[in-house]
Order: structure tokens, then C-alpha cells, then sequence
């Protein structure tokens, strides 16, 4: 009667079995054959795993089957919301208070009345050299769904 | 001894001329050559404009020079927070809210320690056809900024 | 050079113009053929209207053609927070408190990994008849999205 | 002198062994005879059981009495604030935003001054087929109390 | 094309006509045969009058019939939160921070599951003479619902 | 050198206890020869017993002598914010928001300028029979204290 | 039909009107005969004052009746909470951060268990010249209650 | 590889002996020859003390040198938030609700443009006898400082 | 009977006035002999002006008497709390953040208990000039005040 | 299957030892030859050290390498919002909420329009010697980083 590990303890687990084993997280990616970011946000416990998928990320790993079946677990979305503050991710917020109403009137104008939907959905992140210094480019690419009633 | 209109008072003028005169946001930011973001956030108040920019708008949407020296001051920059509950603009926050930590990681991976500047910095919107539904693609693009003392 | 009506100055005109004429609220969509929850929120400024059915709502209610301007307006959604405390809309949100986890559980059961959309949506509230006291009765009806990368 | 097992570590517990048995919450509300959403949302903390309904959701699932003890405590109900923000509940959370005061309206024009109860109260999920995609749909259903003094 | 006067400016003229006529809340209740507690709240907005109600209010009162429209109007209930923190109704918040697990520990000894109305409910405040001090006396008197599916 | 038991420990105990035994809130205030509301808040950790009183209870209880001490100590007083929002004490908490400011008007009304004390304070609960239903009747008792410099 | 004068606006002219005049708070509250300190939180809105001070300080501040009605006024206390952040406020609010709990315990070991009234108060403030440097003296001076049921 | 003990168990263990012992915070204070009010927050956290302090008040009530140790520590000052709900501490803060504007006009009325140090500061309590009923007098005493540049 | 302009509406005048003449804030400092953050904090509402200060900014800004008579008040100290999240703003924020608690642990070891003063205090900002990218200095300088009972 | 120690667990750690080992952050940081703001800092856990500075930190202080580990990890950055209450660091609070707009005017007065970076950024803090009491200089040093598209 031990209830399954949670996301998060899972999470800290991973997290410091890729640091002592040296590993990136393309590696793990690559390994279960899957894009980056969403690799990475499910193994940071936002998303559910395949038993196949958990079970290879484990053993690359070295970590039992207790991480295996948390992986596999529906998540309860959404960080902490004082992750917000970190600088790396502040950024990004500040960039929607300075142009989130800018978006919005260009995707209405590109596309009327309706939103970019957050789930079928996928982001990626890239470096791009630049002579000025190289620049991290973010693109989140979501279907757009109009209002319909 | 009237004072500047404030940048909500002259972004209510604009978007209620450029309704009125049926002109999309991408006519506006050709008129004066600059991105189409970049044109639609500085004229709802994010960004300063030069008086040759500001003068061209003003004259394009038939709108009287206060508002073009409204559009030349410098702002005090950040939306409403209640502005970031719209649908539109809160599946991006929702993203952080998922990707944001794996964004996080994969940039400390690709760079080391440090942020995407959102100053130096730039987005775009584009629509992606796609037989499932077109797609809306917003890319942050900023430098990276290392933490250098 | 004065700015379209806000939509919350619209919907307290249309409030006013309703109650004065004794019309219900079922009355002004049937005149514009649109379900009554859609046109409740529209009227109230949460959706946008053609131009052919905010004139008609306008000559009904013998209201002039600004009101009518900003019926058409793309809104920024989402009402006052405050709203929610109101004992009769803070009943579906304490539902949401003791249901809500509840309800992702027998989502995720049903249909995997996903949610129910709030954009391809729609509402509708009846009234049931019943010995013990007539019924309440609201229907949440949306598409449901996978998460799909 | 130990105290009884809380709500959440209770849920926990059940949680795991559900998953763990392979069982849907469905086939425990079958075995209780009870309704589905009523019976997820108790065994989640948020209703009392008999003592006739624990146990017999405890043998099902392999957990011993201390399990079913908490099981028939009076919870302080009230999910945690942060759940909210999950995207399956916050869907439903944004959809009280754009229709709420539509819904409180038109509950006034059927009913009068007054409230639908969420004591006196039931919920359903179900999954409707549909050519463009399944849809959730969601029903509220709850007696209609008018306000009197 | 004038909007129905608000029920806080509706509440601001009533209160400033009684305080110059030197009337008290009691004998505005009396005119109008209703409980005083029921009619203050009703005055400062937070019930609806029938129109016999605010019509008699408003010739006692020397107010015009825009007031009378006003008080029939159904209100949007729940006072402005920061009133909450004048002493005279903060003891009452801190009154049910230290009693209220008490109380409902209380009501489902009593009662079993489930709650005290809000709607179906009266308050009622009197004096009560006492040789160390009068005493406030507030009762609030609300029907027993029980949770029932 | 182990700390005294907190009051949130002590009050867990206690719960668990009394359910365990089927004894009453009103049993144990019997017992101690105090009033049941006064008796409950105090057992949850709202009010210091005397010695006598906390022996009593513990020896009712079974509970060993660390629990007797907790309870005698001074109590930092106020729920758990979070408390507020269970349904059975909401109701509470709204009916300040709806009535607050006319038991404000109502107390000056009949005292003059000052409050109810929440010191100098006394709550009962009680249960009315009434053919349509019975009722919760709570009153609040509290000595007036005008301000006086 | 003209509302009376909000308290902050019959504040602000007082305020305007004292510098004006280049009279002090101490000689307003010597015209009416009244401590200082209750004086100047009369004029600035949190107490009613009599008729006949409020007549003698708008007669020496040269303002017309409408003040002298809203001074009359019933007050709702407690100041905006954004003036707890003005530096020479916040002092105070820091001293009771640090030093609230040892207050409690003391005020607790020399009267038992109860509180200072913030009604039955009175406070003053002075200065006491000190060869190192003035000192600010501000004493809170209220009566003792102690809880009794 | 122990860290030293946090503040705040140091506090609960000398709260703790010093109740199971009987003695006062004053003769505590007494014992090393402090003030009571500053020995008082020390011992709660809010202080430094020196080593002499520190072991006198350890061997006074039996505690082990880990506590000494802690006492001694630099603190992290500013008490829990919730705190300053507990009704004792809650009346003070109160008063600078009701009077701090007040006290901001008076200290500028009688010092110039500056503020009361809470760190070249004081508090004293003490109890003064009334016939009707007795009075916690509390005294604020801070060095003034003028702001200068 | 008009109440003297706001600080804010002074502050607005003010920055209109200098844009349109095209002047500094460092000629307006010079014009009054005042070092240039101060001066500019002044303007903007943070400090009281001598007489002769107010005046000569006026009359170099062709501004009224209303204006200078309202630069001589008092102020209530603290920025709108949204102004923080502004960039330029922000950035100093997020630096205390990250480096708040290292200046605390730095300030005690230089200088024992105690605080920098920000009354008895002066900042300062510079430009220098740097091959890699000009750098924006900004130097804190308040005297230390010791903890001193 | 341990993970690493978290940042905060070794802070507390670190300073610990530092106490316990009499040493400064000053001696500290000389044995890593890195600057004294920047490597406090580290040691709280804003920054991530290299291997060979953790390890030197870690034989200074006699802590094993489960503590070095964790030095090295890349941080969550930002600390507890609860922590700029302290006296300490809230005088830096303070200052921007008084001098915050101020230096932002003055930033784009000697730049233009951007911001000082937090990131390309160093912090000192020094004694100054004053004859009227000893001054803390605290030097922000960020690079200006402009706004560019």
C-alpha cells in the first residue's frame, strides 16, 4: 500500500540521474524517438508516457520501475506558478504583457474571432548563429480554432 | 496647460479609426515600413514611435496631432495584467505554464547559463496552411544574453 | 475624432433598453435567430456580432448606430473577476471546486489525454420541471481536443 | 493514538491501486452502485461514504481499513486553488468568465430572483459521437432556489 | 439613450435623502411592510423592490423615479471586498475565521451532510439590554440543505 | 527537549478520537460543563482550557497527557484562509457580503458609532423545525462597544 | 438630488484648505476642542464629527456647508490599503512584522487572554527631544478585553 | 553535517520549556538583564542575541547548546503574514488602518519630511489600572529621520 | 473651493511641458541647484520643493501657480505598484531578487545588525562607457543604522 | 537513487559551516578568487559554480561532495518573495518604489530607449567612512541593452 511516486519526485530523480550520468536532453529525446520539448516537459511531469517510452528513458537512466509508472501517470498541468519569476522564463512572460495584445489583433485579423490552441500544439527551440551575438529562437505553432457555436 | 494624451487614451483613437476606415494593421505597418508586430504594439502603446512614423499614421487614419505626439512619448511598458485572461492571449500563458521549465533546461543546453533577451528581440505571426486546419506560428526570436559579471 | 463605444458601455445601454421596453432576452434572439446563450454573452460583450444582427437587435430596442459599431467589435473576453462572487454565478464556480478534479478524471477516462474545448463550444440552460421544485438545468458542450504535438 | 488517515493521503492511495489493478472509475461507481461523478469526486475527498460503500471500494481495491475509515470522514471541501489552473478544469473556469453573467441573466428570466443550488445537485460527463469530432458534454443540474426571506 | 441609473448611485441618493430628512432605516422599512434588514440591503443594492416597493420608497423620500427604476432592477450581489475591512463588519469576518470550523463541525452533528442556506434566509439584528454593557444580537436563520445527488 | 504538540496536531487527535469513540461534540461539552460551540472551537485550537477542562476531555478520549498540554496553551488565533471556501462556511462568508453593509447601518442605527464586539462574544447553533424544512439558526451575541477616546 | 460629499473628497478639501490658510492640525483640533490625533483621522474621513465641530472648522477653514454635512457622516473605515506602503506609514507596519508576536505574548502574560481594543483607544504622538536626535513617541493607549463567553 | 537550528524550532523549544517550567517572558528578560519586549521577540526569532545572552536563557530553561547556538544566528526578520490575523495582533494593525494617514500629517506637522525609525527604536508595554477597566498601553519610540540627500 | 491640483496631475503637466519644450531633466536639475535623481523624483510626486524651487520650475516650464503649489505638498510616497513590472524597472527588481539575500549576508558582515537607510540616503546615475556596450550605473548610498534599542 | 541536494538544503548547509568555521564571505570568496556579491550569491544557490569552485568551497568548509554536487547545478532563480520583507533588504524595496520611475527617466534620457541589464550585470556593496555615521554603497553595473528589433 505505497501510493505511486509523484510527478515531481519522479522529475527530481530524472533530472539528477541525467546530470551524474552526463546526459543531454536531445539524448534522452533521441533515444525514445521524440521531439525535445515535449520530452522534456514529460519528463518534468507534464505529460503522459508510454509504457515503451518510460521504460526506455529508465534504463538509459538506470532507474527503477517506480520512475517508469509515474511517467506513465496523467498529469495535473500547469508549473508551480513562482517558476514564473526565473529570469530564463520571465523573459517570455514579459514578452506577452509587452505584445500579447498586439497577437491577439494580428491573429484576428489573420484569421477572425478565435484563439491558437495550447493542445494540438507543439513548440520548438533553436539557436541560431548571428555575427551580433547568437539568438534563441522560440516557435510555438498551434491550430487555430474559430469560435463556433 | 493640457497635458499629452496617454498612450490608452491615443490607442483607443487608432483602433477606432482603423475600424472605421476598414484598414488592417499590415496596410498601417506598410505605410511606415516596419514590422507588423513591432507597428501594432507600438501603436497600442508599447513602443515610442519616431515623429515621421507617427505623423504618417496620424495622416493615414485622419487622426490630429496630439495623437501623433502621444505616439513619440515613451511608454511605461506592460499590459493590463487582467489583459492576459482573454482566451486568446492566455493559451500562450498557458504554454508556459506547461513548456515553460523545459524551455528552460533546453536553453541552459544549447547555451549555458543565461536568457533570450526580450529587448533585443523580435516576433513574428504567420498562418500555416494545413489540410487539419490552419495553423497559427508566433516565433520569439531575442539574443541570448549569458550571465557575465 | 471620438472613440467607438466600449463594449461595457454598449451592453449597459442594451440592459437599460431592455428592461425599459419589457423585451426578454429570448425575445431579442429569436429576432436575430441565434441561440439565446450566444446572444446573451454577445449582447453582454463577450462575442461579436455581423453587422446585420447588431442592427437588428438596435432597431428593436430603438438604439443608435454607436451601439450597434461596437456590437461588431472583436472583444477582449473574460469578465471582471469580481463577478464570480456573485451567489449566482459563484454556485458553478464552488461546483467546479468540489467537481472539477472530478470531472478531468472521468475526461481523461473517457477520451485520453485531452480537454473539452471552450472555443467549439457551446451552452444552453432549460428549465426542468420537478414535484420536489423545478430545475436548473446548464449544458457544457465542447469539442473535445487531444493533446497532439 | 494515530490519527485518521486525511482525505488526500486517502486518495492517493486509491488512485495508485485503481491504476495499479487496471480498474476505471466507472467499474468502482458499478460496484458501489453509485453514480460515477458523485463516486470519483468521493473517493477524490470530497463526499463522506457509508460505511458499506468504503469497504466494499476497499476490498475491490486491496486497501486496508484505515483507508476506508477515511473514507466515511466529512471532508472540508474545496479542491485546492492551484487545480484550477490544470487546462481540462481551466477550460470550464474560462467558459464561467464568457458566459457567466449570460447564464445569471437568463436564470433570472426563467426562474426569478434566485440560484441554482450545488448542494441540491447533480453532475454527468458523457461523450456524444459526433463527424467532426467527439464532444464532451458536461450537464449541471441543480434545484432552483429563489431568494426568500 | 441614458442607461438605468446604477444600484450604487441609486444607494448613494437614497442614503444622502434619508440622512437629510432625518429618517431611519426603520421607518423606511415600515412604509413599505418589510423586514429592516431585508430593506437596507435592498436600498444599498442588494435585492430587487417590486415597483410598489420603490415607488413608495422613492415619495417618502423626495427621489425621483430614476431611483424607483433602479431599485428594480436585479442586482449583481456581493459587496466591494475592501468593505469587508471597516471594524464594524470585520468583527463578523474574524468572528467566523475563529468559529467557523466549529460551526460546521456543529451543522453536520446536527444536521448531517450538508449546509445552511444563503437564499432561503433571514437575518436579523436587535439590541439587547444588559446591566455590563447592551449587547448586538444578529441571527442568521437559513434553511438546512442536505447534499443530495 | 520535544516541543509542546501544536494546536493542529492536538485538534487532529482529538477528531480522530471522538469518531472512533461515536461521542458527540455536545457529549464532550457535557462533559467539560461548557457551551458546545466554545467547547468545539477550543478542541480545534481556537481557545486555551484550563487544566481541569483538558484533562477531562483527554480522559474521555484516551488521549495521553502531551494532548492536554497542547490545548492549554494560548492559541494564535484565525483559520486557515482556505477553510473559508468550504460550501458550509462560504455561506457564511456571503451572507457578510450581501448583508454586511446593512448590519453596519442598522448597528449605528440602533447604537450609535461603534461595533459588535467578537471578544466579549458568544455563538450558539441550533436547529429549528419548520414543515417546509428545518432550519440553522446561528445567533452572534456580542457586547456593543462604541468609540470612545 | 445631489448626492452628499464623499468622505474623500470633503477630505481633500480640508487638506487644500489648511495649507491654504497655513493652519496646523494642532489648531483645528484646539478650535474644537478635540485631541489632535482623532481630529485630524476626523478630517480625513474616519470618524463622524458632531454638528457643531464640523460647522466651527468649516467656518475657520473658510469652506461651505456641503463639507460640514459630509463630516457628519457615518464613516466605512480603514484607509486604502496602498497608503500602508508611504514610507513614514510603513514604519509602523514593519515594527508590528517584527514585533506583533512578542506584543501577543506579553499582552498575554500581563492581562491573560484577550485583547487591547482599537475602539475603547485612544493614541497620541509627541516629540521628545534627545541629544542623539529626536525621537517620535506615539503611544496606543486602549482598554483590555478579555475573551468571556 | 548538521545544520544549525532554524529560528523558528528554536522558538517552538523554548516556548515550549519555558510554559513546562512556569517562568515569565519577564523574568526570562530579567534574568538577562534585557528589556522584555526586545528579550521577548530575541527568543521569537526576531533578534540576534550574543553568546552570554544566549547560553544564560539555555541553561534558565534546560536547553541544549544547539539552541544557544541558533539564538545567535543573524535573522531573516518579518513574521509570517498570517500572523497578523490572530485578533491581538490584528487590532494594532487595525489602528494604522483607521489612524496611520493621521499620524503620517502629525509627524510632518511636527518634525518636517521624515519618518520614525524602527530600527534606532523601542516598544515598551505596560499595563495602567482603570476604574474602568484596566488599559495595555503601548509605546512606539524611534529616533526621527528627516530625509536627506 | 477648488482642492489643490494632485501630485499626479502635477507630475503629468510636468512631463508634457518638458517634452514640448525639449528640455532635460538635468537642465531642469540645474536650473534649481538640485542634484538630478532627486529633482526628477520630485517632479514626478516622491518630495516636497522649497517654495523658490517650485517656482523656478514653473516659470521655466511655463506653468501655472497650481502647479507650483502643488510640488510644495507632502507627498504619500510609493509608485503604483504596477509601475514595477515596467522593464526598465523591472530589471532592478529581479536584480534584488537574485542578489537581495547576498546583500543582506554582505551588510551584517561589514557592519553588524542593521539596515542601509533609504531616508538618509542619495542614489546616483551614470553612463560609462565601455568597448563591449555602454553600461548604466546606478549607485545605492544611505547611512547604516544599527538595530540599537 | 538519491537525488541531488537540493540548492536551498545546501545554502543552509554552507552557512552552517561559515558560522561554526568563524569565516567571512569575504575569506570565501578569496579562496575561489571570484568577486564577493557574485560568489554569496552562489553559495544561496542563485548561481551555478564550476566543478573546481564547488570543491574548493566544500575543503574550506569541511562539507562532503554531496554539497559540491549540488553547487553546481544550474538554479531555479529568484528567491522567496517573502524574503524582501526583511528590514534589510526591503530599504532596496523601498528605494524603487520612490526612486523606480525616477532612474527609469533618466536611463532613457542618457540612452535612449531600453533597459540596464540584470544579466550582463554586477552588483558591489562597500563601506564608506562618514564622519556622521558610516555610509553602505551599494553600485548596480548592468549593460545598457536597447530596444532593437
Amino acid at each position: 500500500m505505497t501510493p505511486i511516486l509523484s510527478k515531481s519526485e519522479a522529475a527530481e530523480l530524472i533530472v539528477s540521474a541525467r546530470i551524474r550520468k552526463g546526459l543531454t536532453w536531445e539524448a534522452i529525446a533521441e533515444e525514445i524517438g521524440a521531439p525535445v520539448v515535449w520530452t522534456t516537459a514529460a519528463l518534468l511531469g507534464q505529460h503522459p508516457m508510454t509504457q515503451e517510452q518510460a521504460d526506455r528513458v529508465c534504463r538509459l537512466l538506470d532507474l527503477d520501475s517506480s520512475v517508469a509508472e509515474s511517467l506513465q501517470r496523467q498529469p495535473m498541468r500547469g508549473s508551480d506558478p513562482e517558476v514564473l519569476s526565473d529570469p530564463t522564463i520571465y523573459r517570455f512572460v514579459e514578452a506577452l504583457k509587452v505584445y500579447g495584445p498586439a497577437l491577439k489583433e494580428l491573429i484576428h485579423e489573420k484569421f477572425g474571432d478565435g484563439i491558437m490552441s495550447a493542445i494540438n500544439f507543439r513548440v520548438d527551440v533553436s539557436r541560431r548563429e548571428d555575427p551580433d551575438g547568437d539568438r534563441v529562437v522560440v516557435t510555438f505553432d498551434g491550430k487555430f480554432l474559430d469560435y463556433r457555436w
